[in-house]
């Protein structure tokens, strides 16, 4: 015999578990699709060469990678932005730009598995690729914000900033050439706070007045709201296209009276180096601590390592994983009687076994949930299976009718047709 | 520059096909979940020996694996079926038993590439398991049969036999210690012709009256219905537990009043020597060149290799690119004018920016798919642009209100309000 084990950092998904995550993907991809975005999807392995790209990056390590039966190098995606990149190159001449897609798929990563961190897990992601416009970075933060509304999450901040505006406070402090080190500070902010923050810029600009400069720039009261925060920064920068951009996108939020879900952050920097324009992370109130549920953020070129095409875009990415786990902890509705079904109907004697069949045809027709008890048994093991379901009524069938039977307040009904019966689920589910 | 090719036997999924096989996969979920079946999902990566289990066969070379990072020896699954056996033996305390899946979900084979075969593509599986009963034979055989309809196919037959009779009839010939050979010869009926087969069971037999009668048996006359059928087989095997339960299965698609969908049909074996019950395969009666597009049976050990628990089933795989192809052949309606979207808003001005997202927003609240094209263009671009994602409906907005422009017929609307286009727009999508 073979031990049936999981192998570690991976995990099976159980019925509810997974009728809970399919239902915020559906939500997600209707909402997707409200806003004319399309699905594509890509194969789950590629050539290593194209994952890792130039490499050097914590990815080389955690990547599962192996010689496929051809000696390929061959890997399985680490993350949906670079198998993205590819794909636009591959697929350019057939796609309508701007293009915009979703991709909601595993990825794999050989990290050592921690509380909530897993070797295969889900990425989310959704870009506009081909266009540099207000309109575009503006449709992105709209749809995040009614992304999370349609999922039930109200209590959340959209923190919005300029990376190409804080490059150009570097320039301007002449301390532009240690912007990637820079960025990774700042991006540590929340962690490891304010004095270790200084004290490491201080230590990368050997700069003290760059340093305390570049404190003030991201610890900008933001507490007047975007605009005072703007002119704050505009003493800071000087008038330019980056504040002129975060400037038109704070107005069209405003115009659609969602403004009070996002904040101009000027902390925000995020780490990657690939971000040019507006970046962004969102924060749930009540659950700050998990940190950003979706993130994301302008780039100018997507995908230069596979074409000479010039594809700026900007993007985001829902942590799945991590949004799922926050919705439990926040008691949505989503997590809450988890129904496997509608109905169950009692299989109690062979010879109604035609009958039991006909009846669920019908109420199936009626798209009542119905589930048959595959054998006759003793009623016990039947409750007993309904409540494993958390299915809430049972029927009772014979050739006088049926009874159906509220197993949460244990009321039967009297004895109904099949139209009656029909009616009354219909009025109760 | 790295070249952005995809690897042999992979290919991406464009946005037309990915939106037809996201609703293909939502019809099919619907279905599932109104007779109850509840879905799950494994991991993609297994230990190489749990899934080659105790290995031979054409799998063994067509898997890919590889040593991960911690030398372990794991695999990406080559089917649904052997991580569900695995899945079974690992969670059965938290299951209820009968327990009803469905997995739909993507499968890799290192096969050579040939024509609508690919080394990574989906299985859609589902199963009764738990329980031996003329119940659960039926419903699996009622649910793929709603599952057709459901996605509009009308004209197929499910051809439905029993391995156990079978083996008592080879076994009441005395040539049962040929059983494997036997069914991998009779399997191939329909490929190699009768006197193909009869050569090759004399070869196989030793025996040239058992090859004729295993002939006659297969080729019993199923012209006269099911129980003419049956009475045939009585005939060559003798009153058994295995005819009574075919026609119990075949009374019940009777009371249900689908029983002209299916054909009770001896020839039918099944290669695969895990059945011991029901066996059946789906052919579309247009398109029968292409195989069953829906096949499975019920066996008696689902997960011996990983448990003591005795775990018999019933169940059915889709084969979901094999049946997306037949749909497309057919003309399904469903790959008729694949929209990607309701309507696209021309972007004509810069200043009216704010006035075409709040008009987007409204229109998205209604559940009207909306795109606003990402920046200012020329109206040709933007034409082009609702072509290629063949969207119908174009708004143009100003302050003055709105002209709905139908891209099919070139009509032209009056100025309308918003809530007048929104009523327009309702009244023809």
């Amino acid at each position: 015999m073979i031990q049936p084990k999981v192998l570690k950092g991976f995990r099976d998904s159980l019925p509810l578990s997974e009728i809970v995550k399919k239902e915020v993907i559906a939500t997600l991809e209707e909402n997707f699709s409200l806003y004319g975005f399309v699905p594509i999807d890509t194969p789950v392995l590629e050539y290593t060469e194209i994952l890792l790209g130039k490499g050097g990056g914590e990815t080389d390590k955690q990547i599962f990678h192996f010689l496929d039966n051809g000696k390929r190098d061959v890997a399985l995606r680490f993350d949906l932005t670079v198998p993205f990149a590819r794909f636009m190159a591959t697929n350019l001449p057939s796609l309508p730009l701007p293009f915009k897609r979703y991709h909601i798929a595993k990825v794999w990563r050989g990290e050592n598995p921690q509380k909530g961190r897993y070797r295969e897990f889900y990425q989310c992601d959704f870009d506009i690729v081909g266009v540099d416009s207000a309109a575009s970075d503006c449709e992105i933060l709209v749809m995040m914000h009614s992304a999370l509304r349609a999922l039930g999450v109200d209590d959340f901040t959209i923190h919005v900033a300029h990376r190409g505006l804080f490059n150009r406070f570097l320039t301007s402090l002449g301390v532009v050439e240690h912007s990637v080190e820079i960025l990774r500070v700042v991006d540590k902010l929340r962690k490891i706070g304010k004095e270790a923050v200084s004290e490491q810029l201080r230590e990368i600009t050997q700069n003290s007045e760059a340093s305390t400069q570049i404190l003030s720039y991201i610890e900008t009261d933001t507490t007047k709201g975007a605009f005072a925060t703007l002119e704050a920064l505009e003493k800071l920068v000087g008038e330019c296209d980056e504040l002129k951009r975060l400037s038109e996108i704070f107005t069209l939020l405003h115009h659609l009276t969602i403004d009070n879900s996002f904040l101009l952050d000027p902390s925000i920097t995020r780490g990657l180096d690939y971000y040019t324009g507006v970046v962004f992370e969102t924060f749930l109130d009540k659950l700050p601590s998990i940190g950003s549920i979706c993130s994301g953020g302008r780039y100018n070129e997507l995908a230069s390592l596979y074409t000479k095409a010039h594809l700026p875009g900007v993007g985001s990415s829902i942590g799945l994983d991590r949004l799922l786990s926050a919705l439990e902890e926040l008691k949505s509705p989503l997590f809450e009687e988890v129904a496997t079904g509608d109905v169950i109907i009692f299989n109690q004697e062979e010879k109604d076994l035609a009958l039991y069949l006909m009846w669920a045809q019908h109420l199936r027709k009626e798209k009542i949930r119905c589930t048959l008890y595959a054998e006759v048994k003793k009623r016990e093991a039947q409750f007993k299976y309904a409540e494993q379901l958390n299915i809430r009524y049972a029927l009772f069938i014979d050739e006088k009718g049926c009874i159906v039977r509220d197993l949460k307040t244990r009321q039967n009904s009297e004895i109904l047709t099949l139209e009656e019966s029909v009616t009354s689920l219909k009025r109760v589910l």
